[in-house]
């Protein structure tokens, strides 16, 4: 029985107090099939910090991340014992600055995808794309297994199926917070949590070796906009019975004391609400449906009416609204082309664009492009959101040309207009209070976020040896024991870009060629060679990018008498010993072309056979 | 004479109470040339907010900002009067995130080129790049005027023109801040500021009609690094005399309360220096003298080496320590290759990279490509400096990168390590209350900035119409009535940029086809034409950037096929008639891949006649 099979530890009774070793296992946990071989302990090595000798082939619950550890999105976890596997979000992220042209990036499902018999499930914490995003993408490389989330959650996964004409194919089963599933080995329990989206779950894994806990994305909110706070009680309970790891979302890591709740940010807007003379345009995600539910309340108990402009608002809205999670007072909302039957003082426009994106309705606006709101002196217009990083740039060119317009822009910085959905230092310090985990395993966030989370975990008595600060392909294996080690192998993890219809079809080579290009732009030259090995006509040279091609005629010129030069300098008669010319022209070319602009254009010799 | 000539005002009697119209005006202002004749009222309009009959022809003061006024960077500014012009520094800016592959930008001198004849001086209010970096590319097409500054700005300016061999050529010329200059009808005295680099001064310009104060970049710091406070005995001293415009730095105009000063940040510095247990490595701006001095002094307290690394660092500290304003206890420096030598808890190394710079010394460290410093655990990485906004994205890299290597890191959200060297809203109040002009120009900023800073000057009385919030090429005109007006003529102003060697070689054009490529790639399609007419040999399509050539050679063949049935449709032989052929190539081949994968590489088709 691997069970049984004995080994030694190097961290136990390091862990905090009054972890109680009777983990709360459902009976089914003996009838776990039982594969590969009982081997020999594999040959004492010498042990650093996390490695502890495993006996070879004994059963081990694996924790892998494939996404969403070391970085801001693309979530994905999987949990893999024996032959069973289950996966815990699938969502996506917005490329780096150092991807131009990449429209979205997508967990590396390599290892999940050769091992797709064992899923037994895709566990979804909540509807945000960070968590979602990656299912129409993937989940027919993954043999089409049931995706299981709350009712809102669910009906935004509906949505984005729609759009990849998916839905008929993909199993989408509901599931109450209350609810039990039984995936393979795995007896999957929940509790809700607050964010900002409603209908949000952790997770509780109850795995032969133990029971971990999977927090999704979650602050604590006493006074949440939707009246139902973060399950205290569940956690407790299963922090009672006995949490072998805790995986907790890390995003606010650095931010000292507790999240604001919702409830204040209401109660912010509904005051400049009262203040505004004029027009009020709001911008948010499409995605914070708490925070669009607080501002139709307020709009309806101003008596005001409500617009709504941009298409994946539109979109999010009447999905929330079907399923009952958006109340919307009758009478409320206007059609966008209406605004203007209404006075300036009873009219609040919902936009998409706070994040400063260009073709979002709100940037439209901002240029004068929008076709029914021209922005106007009067206006307040409110950013309800955060810049995420990288998007400062953007955000501050949305203001510059909203204030331009004689508009008045209120933001975060000024007063409190959103709220974060990711718990603060002191509440993360309460989730490991209540759960008590053996092993802690900060997720959801760059490296440093991580770092400072577990920094948390160490204030408040865990060991380095029980917290796992890792990166995407790293895995942790617990033993029957119930001691945990970091995986001796580590899986490489791609970045898997989506741009317009191809995913994966644009590769480092690809980005890097984008970023040699607009760095510099490029110089095409084109060198007929005909029958006999000679210049067949005078090379043609092509650039873009580089510099104005009127006023750079000498420079050209200068390009084409290298090239002769080099061309003539070879036996060109052989096809086959083009190669070495065209890396000669290469090379010669972007020399010259340094030496006199400090420029480095890609250089692309065309060589035809005429 | 001009000075007589009567006309109307609609702001009169609305400035802030108790300026005094006995602005103190050298006696020379009388013995002004007088050119232009007087003319008869222009017609009258409709006069809007800021908008003043003037009469045509009369004398006024122009005011214009050719740089730095609703942006970030490239401060520069134009005070015009008659014959004679003075210029207010000549700064660049780093490039906007919409221009790839460009090093820094220049404001557009265009019309004080055309002026240069009236040119009687530059004025440096202190040695940072922002207010300085343009010297070099401008200062000939600008005749060579004579550039005054301080001992440090001066010192500072001249390694920069050492780098350009333009030393010889440029006249520098060291002012003490309590000399008078006399440039052209102008005099000129000046005042201490505060702000994180020595030697830094607001500029006094007694025109005829009245005194303008240019802050240049300031704060208010009661115990400054260097000892010497903002002086503000003049700036009170000037105040009661009159002050007919105040131009003042917005930078901070977000921020309530008083900034922080450079005192608590020095004992921040020395309290992290005595926890650490192994090397400090400390990277901040080169620019940043004080912070500098800062760190070596409390290294040399707490007996530790400081070795330095970094170009900028090693040269901006040569010439501070040079000129006296920096002082370093002897013994403290090493060089970089002697930090072995000395016990870890010994060692304190300065280093460029705060901001993420990829080539920069920590930027290097980071990815274990130094030649002297390898990061290990133990090392504490203080980052004394805050990201500038576009870096966060590069910064965050950077720290995820010393974690992963095992060191800590230290940066401004978690302990103040760094302070502004612009003033927050108090100070700004402080400014306007103890200079108290006429009218008031928010300068130094983005446009959401120069808006909240008039915003301050509103809540201390000034009238909306004696504020002038402006873009860069809008000037305000002030007349000898002291009444000032927005200027009915807005110039052009150009991002002028530097790439490489070359200066405005890189307009537009060349920006977009660099958008273009960086999103997409391109494909190039070299079609050969024989004499007659016809497709000598099968066109060849290359791509870069666009997607893996390995696994598209169906869609290459495809678009191989396209071409060939355009260029059968068409009549080639008379070379005249390519154009729209190419057009047309252009247009389809784009359309099709656009359809086979929703990417819009850019299209270059190539014709040739062999």
């Amino acid at each position: 029985m691997v069970e049984s099979t004995q080994f030694r530890t190097a961290s136990s009774g390091r862990r905090p107090a009054r972890h109680s070793r009777s983990t709360r296992r459902p009976s089914r946990m003996s009838r776990i099939p039982q594969r590969g071989k009982v081997r020999q302990p594999i040959q004492s090595r010498s042990v650093s910090d996390q490695q502890i000798r495993f006996t070879e082939g004994e059963r081990r619950l694996r924790i892998l991340p494939l996404g969403g550890v070391g970085e801001f999105g693309r979530n994905m976890m999987l949990f893999e014992y024996g032959n069973d596997m289950v996966i815990v979000d699938m969502g996506f992220m917005f490329p780096l600055d150092s991807m131009p042209g990449v429209d979205y990036v997508l967990p590396d499902i390599a290892y999940a995808k050769q091992n797709r018999h064992k899923i037994r499930g895709v566990l979804i914490t909540h509807g945000h794309l960070d968590h979602t995003g990656a299912i129409p993408y993937f989940i027919r490389d993954l043999g089409m297994p049931t995706v299981y989330g709350t009712k809102l959650t669910v009906g935004m996964i509906r949505d984005r199926l729609d759009e990849f004409n998916l839905t008929r194919h993909v199993r989408l089963s509901e599931v109450d917070p209350d609810d039990t599933l039984q995936l393979g080995v795995f007896t999957v329990t929940f509790f809700r949590v607050n964010h900002n989206i409603p209908d949000s779950i952790g997770i509780a894994l109850h795995t032969p070796i133990g029971t971990v806990l999977h927090t999704g994305d979650w602050k604590f909110d006493h006074t949440p906009q939707d009246q139902r706070p973060t399950e205290f009680g569940k956690l407790a309970r299963l922090g009672m019975d006995g949490v072998i790891l805790l995986c907790s979302d890390s995003t606010n890591a650095e931010r000292p004391g507790y999240c604001q709740s919702e409830r204040e940010i209401e109660q912010n807007l509904r005051l400049l609400f009262s203040k505004a003379s004029g027009r009020i345009i709001i911008a948010t995600f499409s995605s914070l449906v708490s925070r669009i539910q607080q501002i139709v309340t307020a709009a309806a108990d101003l008596d005001r009416k409500v617009a709504i402009s941009g298409m994946s608002m539109e979109k999010v809205l009447t999905t929330a609204i079907k399923l009952g999670f958006l109340k919307v007072p009758r009478g409320t909302v206007i059609k966008i082309d209406e605004i203007n039957k209404y006075p300036d003082n009873r009219v609040v426009i919902i936009s998409t664009g706070s994040q400063g994106q260009e073709t979002s309705a709100l940037g439209r606006m901002s240029r004068g492009e929008h076709r029914h709101v021209k922005i106007q002196k009067g206006d307040t217009i409110i950013l309800s959101s955060s810049p995420i990083p990288g998007n400062e740039r953007a955000v501050t060119n949305l203001m510059n040309n909203l204030f331009l317009l004689g508009a008045d822009v209120v933001y975060n910085k000024l007063f409190d207009v959103h709220a974060s959905g990711h718990a603060y230092r002191e509440e993360m310090k309460l989730m490991l209070g209540l759960v008590r985990p053996r092993y802690f395993m900060p997720i959801h966030g760059e490296r440093y976020m991580l770092v400072r989370h577990a920094e948390i975990a160490r204030q408040m008595g865990w060991s380095d040896k029980s917290i796992f600060v890792m990166g995407n392909g790293e895995s942790i294996e617990i033993n029957h024991a119930g001691v945990a080690r970091l995986s001796p192998t580590k899986l490489d993890i791609d970045y898997i870009m989506v741009d317009g219809l191809g995913v994966g079809d644009v590769g480092n080579v690809v980005i890097r060629d984008r970023q040699v290009l607009a760095q510099d732009g490029m110089v095409v030259v084109v060198a007929p060679v005909d029958k006999n090995g000679k210049i067949a006509v005078e090379p043609d040279v092509i650039s873009r990018g580089f510099v104005y091609m009127k006023g750079s005629e000498r420079l050209m010129g200068e390009v084409k008498s290298l090239v002769i030069r080099i061309l003539e300098g070879h036996n060109l008669s052989d096809i086959e010993s083009w190669a070495p010319v065209r890396n000669r022209i290469r090379d010669d070319v972007g020399a010259m072309l340094f030496k006199k602009t400090e420029k480095r254009p890609m250089v692309l010799p065309v060589m035809i056979k005429v």
